[in-house]
């Protein structure tokens, strides 16, 4: 999101006043010769003001200097599946949107629809993974905010990621294995133990604890405001570092 | 780039005329109660209308309407190794980057490099456009201006990649097998030929000349500025469609 620095501000404040304060003193002199009625004033003023205040902002328009955007992020949520990533996820992006900024979310499952043919054997899951990454950190250093939900579950590719990106926030959404399973939304840890799906992370394939993430977030008992409310203050905190 | 509308200045102009014109006024009535010297209410004016401009610009500041960025493309360069397509592309992305917009170039051989487990196979190949195709995406509709510069020898994988995008240039670089077999700056035509090395494009893997690219050029006898230009004026020309 782009705004303007309070030195663009003030540069625009006085180069402004000094024209129209010539101005204002050029033309009652002209008018009267002795400073005459402000309702006059006023009319010129307003008339002839307008005019070169407007070509005054469209020539600011074309400078650059002390432009700047915000310094974006990429807010990596990773954790079981049915842990609620991308719950916060979603809750998360609406909440940096609303704040003005540019905001990509990728999803894990979501892209895996577009890309059918990756896998879930380790070597895939690993490039699924710093693929997803790279896209991130593209994204991110160019002024967007990037919020991803993935399983993730390789501490090796997680930092593989966090080299790539600038500002790397890893989240872990540490909800445990049978509060996932209770949970099982998509029927997927039914289908894992009863075998009809295999390498499935928690049941027959490993996730790897991330060893120090930037937050940890069990949402047994929180609600999505809340969890999404932590990653957003853990946002802001690290804006400030 | 950022950049402000008219609407948005005129605005600005009106808003803060009726603040500055009220403000002259009434201290001039406060001042003199029938109006004095200009040099006086010059002073006055100067002195508080300053704080109100600069107020003025920083709440201006937080409003996002009428606020425009440049629509960006995506201007894919394909065609056979040794073509011409990333000095092209490099061109073109500092041009643009000149032009103020934000850039960012996708190389298929650089990305390659950070993926070495993609190959060269068709299903592999296939994969590796489609998945820069969804990045290239992902960075336009965020506003940046992708220059992707890949053999992609497939039609059926850049249609799949024009689908993504918004604005999608297909730019066939067109230059004679002959010419880029000459010029071999990598070595891998010869490496092609000897068996060294398969499956590449022009020598034992097919090359799909694009059905309807928005460009063809052909860098046999033409300089970088040349070819750059036309892409360039492509950029814009599509740009007032």
């Amino acid at each position: 999101m782009y705004s303007e620095t309070s030195t663009r501000s003030l540069a625009k404040t006085i180069s402004w006043r000094v024209i129209a304060t010539l101005t204002t003193t050029t033309i009652v002199w002209l008018v009267t010769g002795r400073l005459t009625l402000a309702v006059a004033v006023g009319g010129i003023e307003a008339a002839s003001k307008m005019v070169l205040y407007y070509w005054h902002e469209r020539w600011w328009d074309r400078i650059r200097a002390g432009r700047k955007t915000a310094k974006p992020a990429v807010i990596w949520l990773t954790g079981l599946s049915g842990s609620g990533k991308s719950t916060i996820a979603v809750w998360l992006a609406e909440a940096l949107e609303r704040q003005g900024h540019k905001v990509e979310r990728l999803d894990g499952d979501t892209i895996r629809d577009i890309f059918p043919a990756t896998g879930f054997t380790r070597p895939d899951r690993d490039q699924h993974i710093k693929r997803v990454g790279y896209l991130a950190s593209r994204l991110e250093r160019n002024g967007v905010f990037v919020v991803a939900s993935l399983v993730s579950p390789y501490q090796e590719s997680r930092d593989f990621v966090r080299g790539l990106c600038g500002r790397f926030l890893e989240v872990y959404v540490a909800t445990p294995l049978d509060e996932c399973e209770r949970r099982d939304v998509k029927g997927l840890y039914a289908k894992a133990r009863s075998g009809e799906i295999s390498s499935f992370t928690g049941i027959d394939d490993p996730y790897e604890v991330p060893r120090k993430p930037e937050l940890t977030i069990d949402t047994s008992n929180v609600s999505v405001e809340n969890a999404g409310q932590q990653v957003l203050n853990l946002v802001q905190a690290s804006e400030q570092a």
